[in-house]
């Protein structure tokens, strides 16, 4: 009989789990001893700037403390953010803070858990395979971007192959990338070659070219060996923590990784999943693309954070706050407000407390988590802890494989950002978009409506406006672009960025 | 008492040491016991093309095996290939060959010691700052190029900022650039800090202005953090291999890092070097920059590798082998030609043999490596053991720091390529290009003369034409590019590409 430490192996100050291999072995020995542990998300408000987070990380640290304090199993499951923002300073790193911290931060914050250069290598070796295809004939063009992790505004629109061909070209943070996503959704070595294999390297005579005419699928997949291995680490008080997958939910799936979530559901009896940044990025992509499409486990309860002075300051905004919880309650998720108090707000409590009782929901969980960690919790999560461990693990819903692309976009359009279908608007070239995607797919045998929606969107708004009443919101329709290889297709609404390449700052 | 067991983690299939710890252990502990291991250098013959190795690699693991047979305490150590160039097909790896191999190849031909990823990161990040430098009114431009550890043909010449500022660029392979030599050179973190605060990032109105005015430095040394440790990996026979530092003495310097071999000579009673492409680019630099200016261990002998055809089938550049067994000779280092034979060789012993003795050399040793590994050396040893054990470790000679650069140009040419002065050309610009980087170096306080000179060249030529007369080869000199971060200045001389950057083939 197996455990996980035959599974499991340092690397420097984490350790590195074959997930892939330790789920094999599951699936092949029932017999072998697991749990069946539930999901808890642990989502946000929709952040004022995509710069400040509400303590999402801090949450999901001081709560699985504040669980284990109270003798009961609970391990995390983080994203790794992205390296080349942290390291710069333009954001704050995503491994919690204060008390509710991790004990090696800079691995998490600084890109030494080492998946998301392995994978920025691999997507741009595919593009040099790509060019070389090119050369010998093989495709007319390129339709995969080159990645970088390091962020530069410059390399938003770029020009290669200068002063010959004079090839355009963007370059996208390497989060974001399709091997990212497919990464973030493969459950074995097999599977990721395989969808690496569909991805549409470009076209030929107008027809898709997938890389698995070209390309020998072990040249990119032994690249990635370590980069699909959880990493394991521990918060300050010792919990364990699970770092796997890529930022980013605003522009991409920007989920921890499908296998990281299910590994540590076998290991422990309450996973909590951190889904950034606001409800309407990480917590829709979990729910309406992991759960809904690819088998991810449905939650059994989530946390929506915010700060006080998000909820309270901006009275054009503060109707997301409650838009969330309820949307989450309303897919039968007991939806357990949590409001992260800074410095000098502890005499906030009362009014916090009453105004989340006029709006109807259940009782907040309010805290100085950098401060206090999870002390700040412990003897708030009676009511929690009983929902958490009552319910049976719920069912996804139904998929939406098949449901015609701008129905699907109108649905989420609707549930997500409460916007109805009369106000969701095509700009000018979506409907050319549109069919061009449908037609790209229909050549590589792919029905455009069988890809998972990805909503690519700021992380700060999730309509054209936010600050409008509510019946003048409205959600433009931009761009449709494929990826055949992750199954998904991206759409990118409202003020979303057409490349994710931030400058620093 | 300390052990480099204390020093050591495993990463994964590899263990990872902190070298600068060690050493510093070393330096503050004058009683802890330590080997004063000797150095062997292993290089080759200028190779036919860059990517076809006369077996460099391969030699050093079979030499490492036969002397550990042999009772004798040996250790190699090896370069970090170029990832991309390996993975995706265009040269086979740098992990040996056959019985001669590591234990596990794909570590170290695919990136996974991971070091390569990290300094492309900081590099790009450091360009990064550039552009914000040159966003605040700080910079006008920027000297130093992103790079990418993945080939592209497309990259030689970009444009980045497409449509607004269009700046030219150019992409270049990560082992050749600037913070790479940095990480080679460097003997602890701070030296290392110190070496990027002192890179020229780019000019303010026609003055260098280097890194330290604006860049925090703990943004990209901890970046670095696991990086500037050396991988400890083995052959397929057991014997300790450290892998440490990139690829490339053609277009950078291309050694081994100076820690990674002062911590095996700490360890080791013979520690064998890799030193490639051949003798006129990896010995060349070893011998003249990391010894004479950087302080790292002459040779107490070298082994110069060539296969039978190399030496053999092209009568225009049969002199090249026999001119580098006998420059390593004139400097007073024991020289012992290996020749590594293939398939269906084994009856050119005997006229290989009398070749070598005929044109004056040590007793040839002769071997199929791939087949035979180890074994096929273990017997022929005998004087090359006597004279690595009996000569005392040797002192490097005279620094040429403050030879103008000129002369040490003229030097190298005519030592190590066999190109008198009179024959050294300047090609149209040179002088400028030499004059511009004299005065840029002025501007940030260096003098460009006590600046380690680095040929730049085609790895497979040391002169404009290796296949004329000797008395019409020259040496025409191209560029001039410091880089005061290092230490160095890079000359580009005879076929040298301007920009490292291959596509993959």
């Amino acid at each position: 009989m197996k455990t996980i430490e035959d599974f499991t192996q340092p690397y420097g100050l984490v350790d590195k789990i074959d997930a892939f291999g330790y789920l094999e072995y599951l699936r092949n020995n029932p017999d072998a001893p697991r749990k069946a542990g539930k999901v808890v998300l642990v989502t946000a408000d929709t952040p004022l700037k995509a710069s400040r987070g509400e303590g999402k990380t801090t949450t999901t640290i001081a709560l699985i403390d504040a669980l284990r304090a109270r003798g009961i199993d609970a391990a995390a499951v983080l994203r790794q953010p992205s390296m080349g923002i942290t390291a710069a300073g333009s954001k704050g790193g995503a491994s919690g803070g204060g008390k509710a911290s991790l004990t090696h931060p800079e691995l998490v914050d600084w890109g030494l858990c080492g998946e998301m250069s392995a994978i920025e290598a691999a997507q741009n070796l595919l593009v040099s395979f790509a060019e070389k295809a090119i050369d010998e004939g093989k495709l007319d063009d390129v339709l995969v971007p080159r990645v970088s992790e390091v962020p530069s505004r410059s390399l938003r629109k770029t020009i290669v192959d200068a002063g010959k061909n004079n090839v355009a070209e963007r370059v996208v943070l390497t989060p974001t990338c399709e091997l990212m996503q497919i990464v973030v959704l493969s459950r074995s070595m097999d599977e990721l070659a395989e969808r690496v294999g569909n991805m549409t390297a470009g076209t030929k005579d107008g027809r898709g070219v997938k890389f698995n005419e070209f390309v020998e699928l072990w040249r990119i997949t032994n690249i990635l060996t370590d980069a699909v291995k959880p990493a394991k680490t521990q918060t300050k008080a010792g919990s364990p923590v699970y770092v796997h997958g890529g930022p980013f939910a605003n522009v991409s799936l920007g989920i921890p990784t499908l296998v990281s979530v299910e590994m540590a559901t076998a290991l422990h009896d309450v996973v909590v999943v951190e889904a950034g940044y606001g409800a309407d990025a990480g917590a829709q992509k979990w729910l309406d693309i992991a759960c809904r499409e690819f088998g991810a486990q449905w939650p059994s309860a989530a946390v929506v954070v915010t700060r006080a002075t998000t909820w309270r300051d901006d009275p054009t905004l503060q109707w997301r706050y409650p838009f969330h919880v309820n949307r989450l309650e309303s897919m039968n998720i007991p939806t357990f407000p949590l409001i992260n108090l800074w410095e000098g707000e502890d005499d906030l409590v009362d009014s916090l407390k009453s105004t989340a009782a006029s709006l109807g929901f259940r009782e907040p969980v309010l805290g100085n988590l950098f401060r206090d960690g999870g002390d700040a919790l412990v003897s708030q999560l009676d009511a929690f802890v009983d929902t958490v461990q009552a319910a049976d693990i719920p069912a996804a819903p139904e998929s939406h494989r098949g449901m015609a692309l701008r129905d699907n976009i109108e649905w989420v359009s609707k549930h997500a950002y409460g916007v109805p279908s009369e106000r969701v608007i095509d700009r000018d070239g979506f409907e050319d978009s549109l069919n061009n995607a449908r037609e790209l797919c229909a050549t590589v045998d792919v029905n455009l409506d069988d890809l998972a929606l990805v909503a690519v969107k700021s992380p700060a708004t999730m309509t054209d406006n936010d600050s409008l009443p509510e019946d003048q919101r409205s959600v433009t329709l931009k761009k449709v672009e494929p990826h055949t290889g992750a199954g998904v297709v991206q759409v990118n609404l409202t003020t979303s960025l057409t490349t994710p390449m931030p400058k620093i700052v």
